[in-house]
């Protein structure tokens, strides 16, 4: 090609750039409108050029539509959390894009490599993203996933001339290094880890050799995505059926109820299973295991009373209590389990869940809240999002606290009556005893299908509320004696 | 006195303190109703029961009410953000309590005691925290600060108590036993530490060596605290004037808005000044430097199309555009200034923000969002503020991009004319145009009484938006240079 085509390529080039600039300004405002959430994961080499790949893509969007983040750099704190929190807790909001400069990919195969997981956790890290991106997906996100390529020439040319800049010396790591020094090993890492994540959203390759036509392809891709999904409209997911191991759980009308236990028994009880409970907690913090707990149940069932007699043994710098109310728009703006995502304790914390992200199959499934897809898709949704919890160590325990229909019907004439008790009661519960068998049957299903082994439900017969608390303290710490047995075994 | 009389005593007080914590529960509804924010700090000596006396205090009070945050544990980040980040960032909502398990005074004796800050900072710090909790019950909120003290005797056999039971032996840091043997310097410290910080929010010391009558008297007071808080109101603080070195600004109506540059001389500087600026970001970034850009103007004066201008030489992962909008439910539920406690940058990031907290003495002013005290109160708790972030090492620059009134017409009725552009404007645009002469009034104030030496104001004329560009790319690079020497300097 002689220097004056390729000139006027060069000039061909930037003036399509400027077009698909315009263009996707032009499509802020429809996106918007729409309440599109869009991601943008930039993953590839180091010196490939993800930085200002990126920031060609922002130059010209308002700053109100997009953010960047670089989870890897903030992630001081990651071991603490699930692998994918730091990615999922930053999901953008409807009409908004987000840019990952570098992410869930770079976070599995660097480690994977360093061996710091082994072969069987790089499967759970593997089979997690592939369920990250299809529920976002189905949940009406946008996803594109971009890797810069560039060859082992390129980027020693790249990373030397980094070196030779004093002022830009540092920006090459040690790894980074590692990663030029081990350049096949790594192209085989990340070849094998795009094959594996790239049914559900497909990986876009991107020359980073030659910055301009990267630069072009990238936004090629990214309004012809946004294009598709303006005429589109968002996408509402069919339910995906993975078949997890289910516990086998009885309907709700055949559960006995006639429970009790007496004063003496019970004070007895309390004192031994809560001493049982402080003990554990010093062991579970110090061994970091991290501890969700959750409540569901009846309006006063005695969600409240029970969550005070496992939180009082507690130390209050390891434990959490997380009242879930209504969303906040910022949060009804975003993938239903992001407000959950966020709230997650760290390892060797207890986090008492008083509600939780079942609200989608029982309150928004029977307001409409939600589309009929969303709650039925939210089983299969909700299975997963436990299971990456278990797999990153946690004990999660799923109470349901069972109180028969007289029995509320007391208790909340025992409220009304009651003035410092009025509070509790509200329009909004007796609106609710209205729908009990609307609510029954949703409550059965809930519980076919997400008592899973690894995160199992327990009815808590709670028409007696002492019996009830003894019954959650006796299950919480047999459980957590067991996690503490096992975490040994498994770090054997 | 007879052992009978030491066990009528201990019923007494347990009866007394049964009653206090029913007190506690009935004021929970009023507090949500008045929507009153508590604040419980507690220090004192390591092993003197402050974990367990939160306990106490929370063991009764429903879940929805309260909060437990243990700052100093969570302080991996703290280097990196100012120094009262962690607390001010967890502020209680309206109606809520937080319950801080050793908090700022910790931090900075215990920093003190270690040599790990000098004197200067000892005191600016000292300054900050009578500013944040004066800040604070200004704005409404209702602070307890409790110090749970304990013999050096007593604190000895506790933490050999500790250390002899193998599951709480981990409890005890070195820090802790560095503490006991230094008890008499501690001592010394905390006492000179709450003598200058017992005059805005008093101190209360309570005997831990009495665990019983430590809870009795901790309930004593935070229900004496709420109850006249309830019957009082939320306070709200008269202006509390200090007397910040200011910089003299011109009427905005003497601005002259003339300047204007050729396209020639504003593609080179714009190049000059765009690399100049790349190049400072490697230093910012390797110095660990904060840089917070404030962008406040008319509307239609070219604040997006400017703070484009200095990001695109950026790195995307060190910098950030923060868009203010309206503050949402969650923030409104909070001081004003949280929402941009939680927004600022890590050290070595620049981080922008597009409109301020200056939207306090404006739009909140004119508006009537907030009552003629909040506003008044606002420009000495912005200097504050604003000095807090410079203590930290920032830099603060503030630009007000000014146009006149017709150039807004001008830009105004281009947008309504051209399609793509027509979501940039609004009805309430307009409404604020009509309000031109009342904005004038306060920006003119807010000018005169925010601009500090250590955040100036700089006012840019941009009826010409690219001779703008380049005086805000110019002034941004010149106090980066400063910034940067001034650092080695003060590393010296």
């Amino acid at each position: 090609m002689s220097t004056e085509t390729e000139e006027n390529g060069k000039e061909a080039l930037k003036a399509e750039i400027k077009e698909l600039k315009e263009k996707l300004i032009s499509m802020q405002q429809p996106l918007r409108e729409k309440g599109l959430p869009i991601i943008v994961l930039v993953e590839g080499w180091a010196a490939a050029g993800k930085g200002s790949l990126i920031n060609e893509l922002i130059s010209e969007i308002d700053p109100r539509f997009y953010n960047v983040v670089s989870p890897v750099i903030k992630s001081e704190n990651e071991e603490r959390y699930p692998f994918l929190y730091p990615y999922a807790s930053v999901i953008p909001e409807n009409g908004k894009i987000m840019f990952y400069d570098s992410g869930w990919m770079e976070a599995v195969v660097r480690k994977y490599m360093r061996r710091e997981i082994t072969k069987d956790v790089y499967k759970q890290r593997v089979r997690s993203v592939n369920e990250f991106e299809r529920q976002l997906r189905d949940g009406g996100y946008l996803i594109l996933k971009l890797f810069v390529d560039i060859s082992a020439k390129e980027q020693k040319k790249r990373i030397r001339d980094l070196l030779e800049d004093g002022n830009t010396e540092w920006r090459v790591s040690d790894d980074d290094i590692w990663q030029h020094k081990e350049y096949e090993l790594f192209k085989e890492a990340y070849d094998k880890f795009m094959g594996k994540t790239n049914d559900t959203v497909p990986w876009h390759v991107l020359d980073g050799g030659n910055k301009k036509k990267a630069v072009r392809d990238a936004f090629k891709l990214l309004t012809g995505m946004i294009e598709k999904g303006l005429k589109n409209g968002k996408y509402n997911g069919d339910p995906f059926k993975e078949d997890f191991p289910l516990i086998k759980m009885p309907e709700l009308k055949d559960v006995d109820l006639s429970a009790v236990i007496s004063d003496e028994e019970y004070d007895k009880e309390l004192k031994k299973y809560q001493n049982k409970l402080r003990d554990l907690h010093n062991v579970i913090y110090r061994k970091k295991i991290p501890v969700v707990l959750c409540y569901e149940g009846w309006d006063a069932a005695g969600k409240g009373g029970n969550i005070r007699r496992i939180a009082k043994p507690l130390d209050p710098r390891g434990f959490d209590v997380k009242p879930i109310a209504s969303p906040e728009p910022h949060e009804l703006a975003r993938q239903y389990l992001w407000r959950f995502w966020t709230r997650l304790p760290r390892s060797g914390h207890i986090c008492i869940f008083d509600r939780t992200w079942y609200g989608r199959v029982m309150v928004e499934r029977l307001e409409g809240y939600c589309t009929e897809k969303d709650w039925k898709r939210a089983y299969n949704e909700i299975n997963e999002f436990e299971r990456q919890l278990t797999d990153w160590g946690a004990v999660v325990i799923k109470f349901w606290i069972q109180i028969d229909s007289d029995t509320q019907l007391e208790r909340f004439t025992a409220r009304q009556n009651t003035p410092e008790k009025q509070w509790k009661i509200t329009e909004e519960d007796w609106r609710n005893r209205e729908k009990w068998d609307q609510y029954e049957v949703a409550v059965n299903e809930m519980l076919q299908k997400t008592s899973t082994e690894n995160a199992p439900w327990y009815i808590i017969e709670s028409n007696d509320k002492k019996y009830a608390r003894i019954r959650t303290l006796k299950i919480l710490t047999e459980a957590l004696e067991k996690a503490c047995e096992e975490h040994t075994v498994r770090n054997l």
